[in-house]
Protein backbone atom coordinates (compact mmCIF):
# COMPACT_ATOMS: atom_id res chain seq x y z
CA UNK A 1 0.00 0.00 0.00
CA UNK A 2 3.27 2.23 -0.13
CA UNK A 3 2.41 4.70 -2.74
CA UNK A 4 3.06 8.40 -3.09
CA UNK A 5 -0.16 9.27 -3.19
CA UNK A 6 0.14 8.98 0.97
CA UNK A 7 2.21 11.22 3.62
CA UNK A 8 5.05 9.21 4.96
CA UNK A 9 3.75 9.47 8.51
CA UNK A 10 0.43 7.64 6.85
CA UNK A 11 2.55 5.14 5.31
CA UNK A 12 4.56 4.51 8.05
CA UNK A 13 1.38 3.62 10.46
CA UNK A 14 0.08 1.60 8.02
CA UNK A 15 3.36 -0.05 7.96
CA UNK A 16 3.43 -0.81 11.89
CA UNK A 17 -0.11 -2.04 12.25
CA UNK A 18 0.62 -4.31 9.52
CA UNK A 19 3.08 -5.86 11.72
CA UNK A 20 0.99 -6.93 14.26
CA UNK A 21 -0.54 -10.45 14.08
CA UNK A 22 -3.86 -10.94 12.03
CA UNK A 23 -3.77 -7.20 11.11
CA UNK A 24 -3.51 -7.27 6.94
CA UNK A 25 -2.53 -3.78 4.78
CA UNK A 26 -6.39 -3.16 4.25
CA UNK A 27 -7.22 -3.15 7.87
CA UNK A 28 -4.37 -1.15 8.46
CA UNK A 29 -5.08 1.49 6.47
CA UNK A 30 -8.76 1.58 7.44
CA UNK A 31 -7.05 1.92 11.47
CA UNK A 32 -5.18 4.41 10.03
CA UNK A 33 -7.71 6.17 8.31
CA UNK A 34 -10.26 5.83 11.26
CA UNK A 35 -7.43 7.25 13.18
CA UNK A 36 -6.97 10.19 10.94
CA UNK A 37 -10.46 11.57 11.77
CA UNK A 38 -10.72 10.65 15.55
CA UNK A 39 -9.28 13.37 18.19
CA UNK A 40 -6.03 13.99 18.47
CA UNK A 41 -6.89 12.37 22.23
CA UNK A 42 -7.65 9.26 20.64
CA UNK A 43 -3.91 8.19 18.71
CA UNK A 44 -2.50 10.41 21.47
CA UNK A 45 -3.61 7.49 24.19
CA UNK A 46 -2.92 4.13 22.48
CA UNK A 47 0.39 6.00 21.69
CA UNK A 48 1.03 6.66 26.06
CA UNK A 49 -0.51 2.74 26.80
CA UNK A 50 1.91 1.48 24.25
CA UNK A 51 5.14 3.19 26.01
CA UNK A 52 3.69 2.46 28.94
CA UNK A 53 3.27 -1.29 28.09
CA UNK A 54 6.90 -1.80 27.80
CA UNK A 55 8.14 0.76 30.58
CA UNK A 56 5.88 -0.06 33.48
CA UNK A 57 5.22 -3.43 33.11
CA UNK A 58 7.68 -6.88 33.79
CA UNK A 59 7.54 -10.60 34.64
CA UNK A 60 6.60 -11.53 37.91
CA UNK A 61 10.14 -13.63 39.23
CA UNK A 62 7.85 -16.28 40.75
CA UNK A 63 4.88 -17.13 38.60
CA UNK A 64 6.31 -15.32 35.35
CA UNK A 65 2.95 -13.61 34.52
CA UNK A 66 2.78 -10.30 33.55
CA UNK A 67 2.92 -7.90 36.27
CA UNK A 68 3.46 -4.07 37.81
CA UNK A 69 4.94 -5.01 41.01
CA UNK A 70 7.25 -7.86 42.40
CA UNK A 71 6.09 -10.28 43.05
CA UNK A 72 2.79 -10.11 41.42
CA UNK A 73 -0.54 -9.39 43.19
CA UNK A 74 -1.59 -12.98 42.52
CA UNK A 75 1.90 -14.61 44.42
CA UNK A 76 1.54 -11.95 46.72
CA UNK A 77 -1.92 -12.35 47.99
CA UNK A 78 -2.08 -13.97 51.52
CA UNK A 79 -5.33 -15.52 50.75
CA UNK A 80 -4.24 -17.51 48.08
CA UNK A 81 -3.31 -21.77 48.00
CA UNK A 82 0.53 -21.13 47.53
CA UNK A 83 0.62 -25.30 47.68
CA UNK A 84 -1.12 -25.56 44.17
CA UNK A 85 0.23 -24.23 41.13
CA UNK A 86 -1.65 -24.11 37.70
CA UNK A 87 0.21 -23.98 35.12
CA UNK A 88 -0.90 -22.22 31.79
CA UNK A 89 1.12 -21.21 28.37
CA UNK A 90 0.33 -17.46 28.18
CA UNK A 91 -0.87 -14.61 30.49
CA UNK A 92 -4.17 -14.30 28.85
CA UNK A 93 -4.67 -17.85 30.44
CA UNK A 94 -4.52 -16.94 33.69
CA UNK A 95 -7.00 -14.55 32.85
CA UNK A 96 -9.32 -16.76 31.84
CA UNK A 97 -9.02 -19.03 34.88
CA UNK A 98 -9.37 -16.00 37.01
CA UNK A 99 -12.10 -15.15 35.67
CA UNK A 100 -14.31 -18.36 36.34
CA UNK A 101 -13.73 -17.34 40.22
CA UNK A 102 -13.42 -20.93 41.43
CA UNK A 103 -9.29 -21.27 41.60
CA UNK A 104 -7.20 -19.78 44.84
CA UNK A 105 -4.13 -21.29 43.91
CA UNK A 106 -0.98 -19.49 42.15
CA UNK A 107 0.07 -20.04 38.70
CA UNK A 108 2.89 -20.59 36.59
CA UNK A 109 3.61 -19.09 32.90
CA UNK A 110 5.22 -20.73 30.43
CA UNK A 111 5.20 -18.24 27.72
CA UNK A 112 4.37 -20.99 24.88
CA UNK A 113 4.17 -24.65 24.34
CA UNK A 114 6.38 -27.22 23.29
CA UNK A 115 6.39 -27.30 19.41
CA UNK A 116 9.10 -28.83 17.49
CA UNK A 117 7.61 -27.22 14.03
CA UNK A 118 8.58 -24.02 15.02
CA UNK A 119 11.28 -25.13 16.80
CA UNK A 120 10.36 -24.56 20.76
CA UNK A 121 11.66 -26.42 23.09
CA UNK A 122 11.13 -27.34 26.90
CA UNK A 123 14.47 -24.78 27.20
CA UNK A 124 12.58 -22.03 25.42
CA UNK A 125 10.02 -22.25 28.03
CA UNK A 126 9.89 -21.22 32.01
CA UNK A 127 10.04 -25.20 32.37
CA UNK A 128 13.14 -25.49 34.58
CA UNK A 129 12.16 -22.31 36.74
CA UNK A 130 9.07 -24.36 37.37
CA UNK A 131 11.10 -27.48 38.37
CA UNK A 132 13.31 -25.26 40.94
CA UNK A 133 10.24 -23.29 42.27
CA UNK A 134 8.67 -26.95 43.44
CA UNK A 135 11.98 -28.70 44.47
CA UNK A 136 12.67 -25.03 46.71
CA UNK A 137 8.91 -25.16 48.11
CA UNK A 138 7.69 -28.44 47.78
CA UNK A 139 3.82 -27.65 46.60
CA UNK A 140 0.54 -30.21 46.92
CA UNK A 141 -1.02 -30.45 43.12
CA UNK A 142 0.64 -28.91 39.98
CA UNK A 143 -2.67 -28.62 37.82
CA UNK A 144 -1.35 -28.75 34.20
CA UNK A 145 -3.63 -26.01 32.10
CA UNK A 146 -2.09 -26.04 29.06
CA UNK A 147 -4.25 -25.63 25.67
CA UNK A 148 -5.82 -28.84 24.56
CA UNK A 149 -3.97 -28.75 21.17
CA UNK A 150 -1.36 -31.00 20.11
CA UNK A 151 1.38 -28.43 21.23
CA UNK A 152 -0.26 -27.93 24.44
CA UNK A 153 -0.62 -31.93 24.99
CA UNK A 154 3.59 -32.50 24.73
CA UNK A 155 3.75 -30.18 27.12
CA UNK A 156 1.95 -31.55 29.32
CA UNK A 157 3.54 -35.11 28.66
CA UNK A 158 7.00 -33.60 29.10
CA UNK A 159 5.77 -31.99 32.44
CA UNK A 160 4.66 -34.91 33.58
CA UNK A 161 7.61 -37.07 33.45
CA UNK A 162 9.87 -34.28 34.77
CA UNK A 163 7.52 -33.75 38.13
CA UNK A 164 6.92 -37.63 38.32
CA UNK A 165 7.76 -38.05 41.89
CA UNK A 166 8.23 -34.30 42.83
CA UNK A 167 4.16 -33.95 43.48
CA UNK A 168 0.69 -34.83 42.31
CA UNK A 169 0.21 -33.78 39.03
CA UNK A 170 -3.20 -33.05 37.21
CA UNK A 171 -5.11 -32.01 33.82
CA UNK A 172 -7.54 -30.38 33.05
CA UNK A 173 -10.84 -32.65 31.92
CA UNK A 174 -11.22 -32.44 28.19
CA UNK A 175 -14.95 -33.43 27.29
CA UNK A 176 -18.02 -31.29 25.90
CA UNK A 177 -17.91 -27.95 26.05
CA UNK A 178 -21.29 -26.45 27.97
CA UNK A 179 -23.53 -25.56 25.51
CA UNK A 180 -22.05 -27.55 22.62
CA UNK A 181 -24.20 -29.97 20.37
CA UNK A 182 -23.21 -33.27 20.47
CA UNK A 183 -23.65 -33.77 16.76
CA UNK A 184 -21.30 -31.06 16.22
CA UNK A 185 -18.25 -32.73 18.52
CA UNK A 186 -15.05 -33.46 16.91
CA UNK A 187 -14.18 -37.28 17.62
CA UNK A 188 -11.48 -36.78 19.46
CA UNK A 189 -13.68 -35.03 22.03
CA UNK A 190 -15.97 -37.91 21.78
CA UNK A 191 -13.67 -40.22 22.80
CA UNK A 192 -12.14 -37.84 25.64
CA UNK A 193 -15.49 -37.64 26.76
CA UNK A 194 -16.43 -41.31 27.05
CA UNK A 195 -12.98 -42.02 28.57
CA UNK A 196 -13.73 -39.02 31.15
CA UNK A 197 -16.98 -40.05 32.14
CA UNK A 198 -18.54 -40.01 35.44
CA UNK A 199 -21.09 -41.68 37.65
CA UNK A 200 -24.58 -39.99 37.86
CA UNK B 1 -11.43 -7.84 30.26
CA UNK B 2 -10.34 -5.59 32.94
CA UNK B 3 -9.64 -7.55 36.10
CA UNK B 4 -7.12 -7.38 38.83
CA UNK B 5 -4.72 -10.12 37.44
CA UNK B 6 -3.18 -7.88 34.89
CA UNK B 7 -1.46 -4.74 35.61
CA UNK B 8 -2.89 -0.97 34.54
CA UNK B 9 -0.44 -0.93 31.58
CA UNK B 10 -1.68 -3.84 30.23
CA UNK B 11 -5.74 -2.94 30.50
CA UNK B 12 -5.17 0.33 29.59
CA UNK B 13 -3.62 -1.01 25.89
CA UNK B 14 -6.29 -3.73 25.75
CA UNK B 15 -8.70 -0.71 26.38
CA UNK B 16 -7.50 1.23 23.70
CA UNK B 17 -6.92 -1.03 20.92
CA UNK B 18 -10.68 -2.17 21.80
CA UNK B 19 -11.73 1.84 20.85
CA UNK B 20 -10.77 1.03 17.49
CA UNK B 21 -13.17 -0.02 14.64
CA UNK B 22 -13.36 -4.10 13.99
CA UNK B 23 -11.34 -5.10 17.28
CA UNK B 24 -13.00 -6.97 19.74
CA UNK B 25 -11.78 -7.17 23.09
CA UNK B 26 -10.41 -10.50 22.53
CA UNK B 27 -8.28 -9.58 19.87
CA UNK B 28 -7.29 -6.33 21.72
CA UNK B 29 -5.88 -8.75 24.62
CA UNK B 30 -4.20 -10.66 21.67
CA UNK B 31 -2.49 -7.70 20.25
CA UNK B 32 -1.65 -6.78 23.65
CA UNK B 33 -0.08 -9.78 24.75
CA UNK B 34 1.96 -10.27 21.25
CA UNK B 35 3.15 -6.84 22.13
CA UNK B 36 4.33 -7.76 25.56
CA UNK B 37 6.37 -10.22 24.00
CA UNK B 38 7.90 -8.25 20.99
CA UNK B 39 11.10 -6.53 21.17
CA UNK B 40 10.56 -3.06 22.51
CA UNK B 41 11.10 -1.15 18.91
CA UNK B 42 8.12 -2.53 17.59
CA UNK B 43 5.72 -0.85 20.60
CA UNK B 44 7.73 2.26 20.44
CA UNK B 45 7.57 2.42 16.28
CA UNK B 46 3.86 2.08 16.70
CA UNK B 47 3.77 4.78 19.23
CA UNK B 48 6.03 7.14 17.51
CA UNK B 49 3.74 6.56 14.10
CA UNK B 50 0.75 7.34 16.08
CA UNK B 51 1.81 10.51 17.25
CA UNK B 52 3.66 11.48 13.94
CA UNK B 53 0.54 10.60 12.04
CA UNK B 54 -1.46 13.72 13.66
CA UNK B 55 1.35 16.30 14.16
CA UNK B 56 3.07 15.55 10.96
CA UNK B 57 -0.10 15.55 8.53
CA UNK B 58 -2.99 17.75 7.55
CA UNK B 59 -5.78 17.80 4.86
CA UNK B 60 -4.69 19.76 1.82
CA UNK B 61 -6.38 23.02 1.61
CA UNK B 62 -7.31 22.13 -2.04
CA UNK B 63 -8.18 18.82 -2.28
CA UNK B 64 -8.52 17.21 1.58
CA UNK B 65 -6.68 14.43 0.77
CA UNK B 66 -4.49 13.53 3.78
CA UNK B 67 -0.88 15.77 3.16
CA UNK B 68 2.77 16.76 4.80
CA UNK B 69 2.91 19.82 3.05
CA UNK B 70 0.43 22.35 1.41
CA UNK B 71 -0.69 21.93 -1.07
CA UNK B 72 -0.81 17.95 -1.44
CA UNK B 73 2.31 16.22 -4.18
CA UNK B 74 -0.63 15.64 -6.28
CA UNK B 75 -2.26 19.20 -6.41
CA UNK B 76 1.06 20.52 -6.72
CA UNK B 77 2.32 18.04 -9.40
CA UNK B 78 2.65 20.39 -13.06
CA UNK B 79 2.01 17.32 -14.84
CA UNK B 80 -1.05 16.59 -13.83
CA UNK B 81 -4.31 17.63 -15.38
CA UNK B 82 -5.99 20.76 -13.10
CA UNK B 83 -8.96 20.58 -15.20
CA UNK B 84 -10.06 16.88 -14.55
CA UNK B 85 -11.51 16.95 -10.69
CA UNK B 86 -12.05 13.17 -9.53
CA UNK B 87 -14.34 13.09 -6.31
CA UNK B 88 -14.09 10.56 -4.19
CA UNK B 89 -15.58 9.88 -0.42
CA UNK B 90 -12.28 9.56 1.44
CA UNK B 91 -8.37 8.99 0.93
CA UNK B 92 -8.14 5.59 0.99
CA UNK B 93 -10.08 6.30 -1.97
CA UNK B 94 -7.55 8.90 -3.87
CA UNK B 95 -5.12 5.67 -3.43
CA UNK B 96 -7.40 3.01 -4.97
CA UNK B 97 -7.56 5.16 -8.07
CA UNK B 98 -3.85 6.33 -8.02
CA UNK B 99 -3.05 2.14 -8.02
CA UNK B 100 -4.72 2.08 -11.54
CA UNK B 101 -2.20 4.90 -12.91
CA UNK B 102 -4.57 5.50 -15.63
CA UNK B 103 -5.61 8.89 -14.26
CA UNK B 104 -4.37 11.56 -14.33
CA UNK B 105 -6.50 14.33 -12.92
CA UNK B 106 -6.59 16.16 -9.39
CA UNK B 107 -8.83 14.81 -7.07
CA UNK B 108 -11.06 15.94 -4.24
CA UNK B 109 -11.75 13.93 -0.89
CA UNK B 110 -15.51 14.93 0.43
CA UNK B 111 -14.82 12.82 3.72
CA UNK B 112 -17.66 11.07 3.89
CA UNK B 113 -20.95 10.17 1.97
CA UNK B 114 -24.75 12.16 2.71
CA UNK B 115 -26.17 9.62 5.12
CA UNK B 116 -29.68 10.29 6.81
CA UNK B 117 -29.68 7.52 8.72
CA UNK B 118 -26.10 8.85 10.00
CA UNK B 119 -27.35 12.43 10.64
CA UNK B 120 -24.67 13.27 7.25
CA UNK B 121 -25.95 15.85 4.95
CA UNK B 122 -24.26 17.89 2.63
CA UNK B 123 -23.03 20.48 5.02
CA UNK B 124 -20.72 17.62 6.86
CA UNK B 125 -19.17 17.15 3.78
CA UNK B 126 -16.63 18.95 1.82
CA UNK B 127 -18.77 19.93 -0.75
CA UNK B 128 -19.13 23.91 -0.47
CA UNK B 129 -15.29 24.11 -1.00
CA UNK B 130 -16.08 21.99 -4.03
CA UNK B 131 -18.64 23.90 -5.37
CA UNK B 132 -16.49 27.00 -4.54
CA UNK B 133 -13.33 25.73 -5.98
CA UNK B 134 -14.84 25.01 -9.35
CA UNK B 135 -16.66 28.47 -9.44
CA UNK B 136 -12.99 30.03 -8.69
CA UNK B 137 -11.60 27.41 -11.38
CA UNK B 138 -13.58 26.31 -13.86
CA UNK B 139 -12.50 22.76 -15.02
CA UNK B 140 -13.69 20.48 -18.21
CA UNK B 141 -14.51 17.49 -15.95
CA UNK B 142 -15.93 15.98 -12.73
CA UNK B 143 -15.84 12.33 -12.51
CA UNK B 144 -17.71 11.24 -9.37
CA UNK B 145 -16.20 8.73 -7.98
CA UNK B 146 -18.17 7.49 -4.88
CA UNK B 147 -18.28 4.29 -3.49
CA UNK B 148 -21.76 2.20 -5.48
CA UNK B 149 -23.62 2.43 -2.35
CA UNK B 150 -26.82 3.89 -1.32
CA UNK B 151 -24.85 6.44 0.37
CA UNK B 152 -22.56 7.18 -2.29
CA UNK B 153 -25.44 7.59 -5.10
CA UNK B 154 -27.35 9.83 -3.12
CA UNK B 155 -24.06 11.65 -2.73
CA UNK B 156 -23.74 11.94 -6.45
CA UNK B 157 -27.41 12.85 -7.32
CA UNK B 158 -26.74 15.84 -4.91
CA UNK B 159 -23.60 16.89 -6.48
CA UNK B 160 -24.95 16.08 -10.12
CA UNK B 161 -27.54 18.83 -9.47
CA UNK B 162 -25.15 21.15 -7.60
CA UNK B 163 -22.66 21.08 -10.61
CA UNK B 164 -25.14 21.18 -13.73
CA UNK B 165 -24.41 24.42 -16.34
CA UNK B 166 -21.04 24.81 -14.01
CA UNK B 167 -19.19 21.56 -16.13
CA UNK B 168 -19.49 18.40 -17.22
CA UNK B 169 -20.29 15.59 -14.60
CA UNK B 170 -19.87 11.82 -14.94
CA UNK B 171 -19.94 9.04 -12.94
CA UNK B 172 -17.87 5.35 -12.75
CA UNK B 173 -18.68 2.97 -14.84
CA UNK B 174 -21.55 0.49 -12.68
CA UNK B 175 -21.54 -3.03 -14.37
CA UNK B 176 -19.93 -6.28 -13.94
CA UNK B 177 -16.31 -6.77 -11.59
CA UNK B 178 -13.68 -8.37 -13.96
CA UNK B 179 -13.70 -11.94 -12.92
CA UNK B 180 -17.15 -12.01 -12.11
CA UNK B 181 -19.27 -14.37 -12.50
CA UNK B 182 -22.53 -13.79 -14.04
CA UNK B 183 -24.45 -16.28 -12.20
CA UNK B 184 -23.76 -14.87 -9.15
CA UNK B 185 -24.03 -10.84 -9.91
CA UNK B 186 -26.88 -9.37 -8.21
CA UNK B 187 -29.80 -7.94 -10.15
CA UNK B 188 -29.10 -4.28 -9.91
CA UNK B 189 -25.67 -4.91 -10.82
CA UNK B 190 -26.66 -6.73 -13.72
CA UNK B 191 -29.71 -4.12 -14.65
CA UNK B 192 -26.75 -1.44 -14.83
CA UNK B 193 -24.71 -3.88 -16.55
CA UNK B 194 -27.67 -4.00 -19.65
CA UNK B 195 -28.26 -0.48 -19.26
CA UNK B 196 -24.21 0.72 -19.68
CA UNK B 197 -23.69 -2.27 -22.74
CA UNK B 198 -21.67 -1.20 -25.27
CA UNK B 199 -21.12 -1.85 -29.22
CA UNK B 200 -18.63 -4.34 -29.69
Amino acid sequence: MTTGAFPEPVTSLIEAFSGLPGIGPKTASRLTYFLLRAPDEQAQGLATALIELKSRTTFCEACYNITEWQPCPICRDGHRDRETICVVENPLDVLAVEKTGVYHGVYHVLHGAISPIEGIGPDNLKIGPLLERVRLNPVKEIIVATNPTLEGEATAMYLQKQLAGLTRVSRLARGLPVGGDLEYVDEITLVRALEGRSEM
